[in-house]
């Protein structure tokens, strides 16, 4: 018997958000695994570190240090690539002596989480289950108290990786957005936005749910880039009876 | 001294996927209130059911019956605004007691969420604090299996109450799709698909996390009309190291 590949949503970030069947799988699987950056501790490893007790086995992957900041350049898309195919390999080796693993995400798993990536490599050798978390967008218009979408509002989650034209050709097709990935691209979100006349009512939000939370109107965030933990929230006018 | 209103996510179905905090809250919060057609207990009760003790006091507020099946009918406007303000004053004479009320919403509160429409008619009178939740969305792609999103994939969530050609549209606009209230207008989702070339990778999901869940590709799915918790999910295939 192998043992269970369990990837765990662990939310945005609140310790509080993760959910009971999260907390129950990370206590029965013998070994927790989660991404951290070389020389850190992990942000995943910060939020869970209540719910661990003395008996896990602790398996931090570290993500390669690189001096390429981006990431459709080859060497660090072979070092990333290198990277998930030896985690992958190491977590294959509890899986194969019928220990359980917990790999943690923040978020939820399946969407734009790492946990993919060792997903695909490891799901046709072990069995998988996933526990789907509170994504970092609910926990951000949460932390923000506005009501994002109504009645036949469509929502768009757009990086703002995208090219600026093409941004605001997707802004314009959506009731309510929200752009993620801003880092050094928060000023050409910005122009996106207000190319779309959406400008007034975005809502800047850092750190949604950890300790540093910060809600703001856009137009008054005048930094010119944003940290990992950010985005902004575009919210819906739909239909209110 | 007033009470405090809680939007509280109870997540897609599954009681093991309500937050700790969800749980706390609702066993910290003497009136539990929530939404339920009339003459049924509801689906949010019945998803907290075991969260529940016998000192809560239970509210539920059964929607207006109609024979109007169009939400932008005057008739059903007009009940439903009214539904809505009786509802609010209902769960303001609790907060003016004193007495805090855990307002339950399946998923998550602000995201389509019938919750908001009590939310706005009582957040400037009262304190208010949001869970958020898992939504019903990463429910469904955790039901499925799927990765849903990658690196710099945008992602579209799209009412089947748009026209074809918006849909069409849009979802050529998008590398990932959610394609939500579907109903009766399954069949208008399925042409847009198809126009947009990504009817072969779209995964219908029913029930996700409940009794009765049903996953499969869309072309299996033979059903003229869909039932209230079911969606059609178009995974992204972005970058992949």
């Amino acid at each position: 018997m192998t043992g269970r590949l369990y990837g765990v949503g662990i939310g945005p970030g609140d310790p509080e958000l993760l959910t009971v069947k999260a907390v129950r799988v990370i206590a029965e699987s013998p070994v927790v695994a989660f991404f951290a950056k070389a020389g850190r501790r992990g942000n995943a490893r910060g939020i869970v570190d209540r719910w661990l007790n003395a008996g896990h086995v602790e398996m931090p992957l570290y993500y390669p240090m690189t001096t390429e900041s981006r990431f459709d350049e080859p060497p660090y898309k072979e070092a990333l690539s290198d990277f998930y195919r030896k985690s992958a390999n190491a977590i294959a080796i509890h899986l194969e002596a019928g220990r359980d693993v917990a790999l943690l995400s923040e978020g939820d798993p399946l969407f734009y989480g790492s946990f993919m990536h060792l997903f695909e490599r490891l799901r046709d050798r072990f069995p998988v289950t996933i526990v789907p978390g509170v994504s970092s967008l609910c926990g951000a218009w949460g932390a923000a108290g506005t009501a994002m979408t109504w009645g036949d509002d469509a929502l768009a989650v757009l990086p703002a990786t995208l090219p600026a034209e093409e941004l605001t050709r997707r802004l314009a097709l959506a009731e309510a957005a929200v752009i993620i990935k801003l880092g050094r691209n928060l000023g050409r979100a910005r122009e996106a936005l207000a190319a779309a006349g959406m400008a007034e009512r975005a809502i800047y939000v850092e750190r949604a749910t950890m300790e540093g939370e910060r809600v703001l109107p856009l137009a008054d965030a005048d930094e010119a880039s944003a940290p990992y933990f950010s985005l902004i929230l575009v919210p819906g006018r739909g239909r209110r009876p």
